[in-house]
């Protein structure tokens, strides 16, 4: 018998069919029991009037008789007929799967990761992601970008710092990429409009909620533009869809944590670092240290006041100094202690960092100099 | 005045447009100078009736008319009026990217990369590969494959063997990953089919064309198999799908290099090692050798083997030896020297390979202890 998905049971009312998946759940009440069996399109409840042998989290294949039931999820269950354990569990479940929340701690949760994972709210996690990533090929292939995927072993640093992993590469020594940045340059003399996703490595401790060693980075690189405003346009726009994207197919998941997703305006205010220092100072009293650009206190005001501002929950910050950003960025004409480098804020969050980039040799070997 | 694309120019016949792109080749005759120019849509011919001082390699903006032009390639070319150079060249080009075919030694090709590139028959394998990327995202979508992402710097070697790069991480040694395995086996309990277009990392040295230090590996896993043949339809169809895009998509690109693209079977003809090893011998007269599953050589006539008695330019070689394969690949029910492990070969080369995993824990244990 050919295996039915489980959102496809309604379709089969009355009918005899064989479903696969996973115990949820089981419940036994005198001589009835209760199975949640879960494979990856839904739920489905599934009723043994005899001893069933079966744990929580064994993997199992179930025949039985599609039964219209109105108290059930969905208005469906299964009297069972005949279970067949695919897989079966050596050890009980740590934790319980079939309950709302998992609230673990999370150590628990990680070092648990390949159950926690299968828990609902978990697993919505990584379904946004997935339409994420759907959504940005989709975008950036609208706009005419075309996809590259460029080396993650290199010769040397791509952006400097101290923040990059060694690698034993045979005899030599090698760095692991902290970005496509120079590849990307590259690409853009070739196709003019390039994206990658792909690894990005950053040997920087753990220690905030903005530092991670491993990440995949969304990037992308244009040619032929007049200046920073055109980046800052087609990252609007790009970043428009694809929170509609989200929105349109992550309705369940979203659901799930009662998020709305936020409305990305047609145009996404833009404020100068500078001056966004001093409405800081002014309307929050907060001076951002000498020190840093912005730091995290500041870029979380910068996102208040977008908010109460332009009722937006993002916000660009444009013009970087000179000395904060990478040597390919454009110097300002107007100051060239500024760039025409920017960051894109959500809720206080910096998500995005771009620059217009100098694109005559003259003037960035000069800049190399400095 | 808004540049218009290469490609849109014949829509704007006796209209001035400003176009944007690359100097593709510049010839004198007397006063008159020809410029073609290249942007990421097409290529168009440029005629100064005074001098133009430009050189070829150079970026520009052009402001012309749009005539007519019989004799030109897509039937229009521009009278230039203004030429401003973008971005000057410091050197000649060290070859010409006018011509046809580059002809260039490997050395040279590589060494000036960021120009080489630029060559429309280069140009042509990087556009083929994003079509073969997109390809494989839509059609493992269309599957009900959900994306992931899996880390790349792991506390231990995914795929045992030496051919594994270390990393120093912190204070600790890491590898980086041979594959997404382990990742993809858990991900199959969290959404039954997944996939993942990641980096893979193998350390060894780049002495024949099978072997790269670093690759983009298409990957994909599922669950709820009857036997390895459900991997291997999956894949049939997958890889069927993708060249059909391919075909329809990259037809530009493939003309240029003359390519037709293999029509893949409904069914891909399957063959077990053991028995294609006899074919060979008795067929082609070659003996692969006893220390290896199947050589070079073998592989090369087993997709001869393929086009002549099948037709087809691809075969399954399946039930490779137990020895050869990974400890979670599933052995054969008939004989125990054997595995439902498979590789794809694609005109006499492998493409793919995959297995039935062993799918409880008791025989992974056991097959682990072996």
């Amino acid at each position: 018998m050919e295996r039915t998905l489980i959102s496809k049971i309604q379709q089969k009312d009355g009918q005899n069919v064989l479903i696969k998946g996973r115990i949820l759940n089981v419940r036994s009440l005198g001589n009835i029991i209760f199975l949640v069996i879960q494979d990856y399109t839904g739920i489905i409840q599934t009723v043994f009037e005899k001893n069933a042998e079966v744990k929580m989290g064994e993997t199992v294949a179930v025949k039985g008789l599609v039964k219209k039931e109105p108290r059930a999820k969905g208005g469906y269950e299964l009297q069972g007929e005949k279970l067949e354990i695919i897989s079966p569990i050596t050890e009980d479940l740590p934790f319980d799967l079939a309950r709302n929340e998992l609230n673990l701690n999370i150590n628990t949760l990680l070092d648990q990761r390949a159950l926690s994972l299968r828990h609902p709210k978990v697993q919505a996690i990584f379904k946004l992601y997935d339409i994420l990533l759907k959504s940005y090929e989709t975008v950036m292939r609208e706009e005419n970008f075309t996809e590259i995927k460029t080396p993650k072993i290199l010769g040397s640093a791509t952006e400097g710092g101290a923040n990059f992993f060694k690698v034993k590469y045979f005899e030599k020594e090698a760095t692991l990429a902290q970005s496509p940045q120079f590849y990307k340059q590259i690409m853009v003399g070739v196709f003019e409009r390039v994206f990658e996703i792909g690894s990005a490595f950053r040997a920087e401790p753990h220690f905030t909620t903005r530092h991670v060693n491993e990440y995949i980075s969304l990037d992308a690189e244009m040619g032929f533009i007049q200046d920073y405003s055109d980046v800052i346009q087609m990252l609007n726009k790009v970043i428009k869809k694809m929170f509609e994207l989200l929105e349109k197919e992550g309705q369940p998941y979203l659901e799930m944590y009662k998020i709305k997703i936020s409305e990305v305006p047609e145009e996404i205010p833009c404020v100068k670092l500078a001056e966004i220092k001093k409405i800081i100072k002014k309307e929050y009293g907060y001076a951002i240290p000498e020190e840093t650009d912005i730091d995290p206190k500041g870029e979380s005001l910068a996102g208040k006041y977008a908010k109460e501002k332009f009722n937006s929950d993002f916000i660009f910050i444009t013009h970087y100094p000179w000395s904060d950003r990478p040597f390919y960025t454009m110097p300002s004409s107007e100051n060239s202690r500024e760039t025409y480098g920017f960051d894109l804020l959500f809720k206080g969050l910096e998500i995005a960092t771009g620059s217009q980039r100098i694109h005559t040799y003259k003037q960035l070997m000069e800049n190399m100099r400095k």
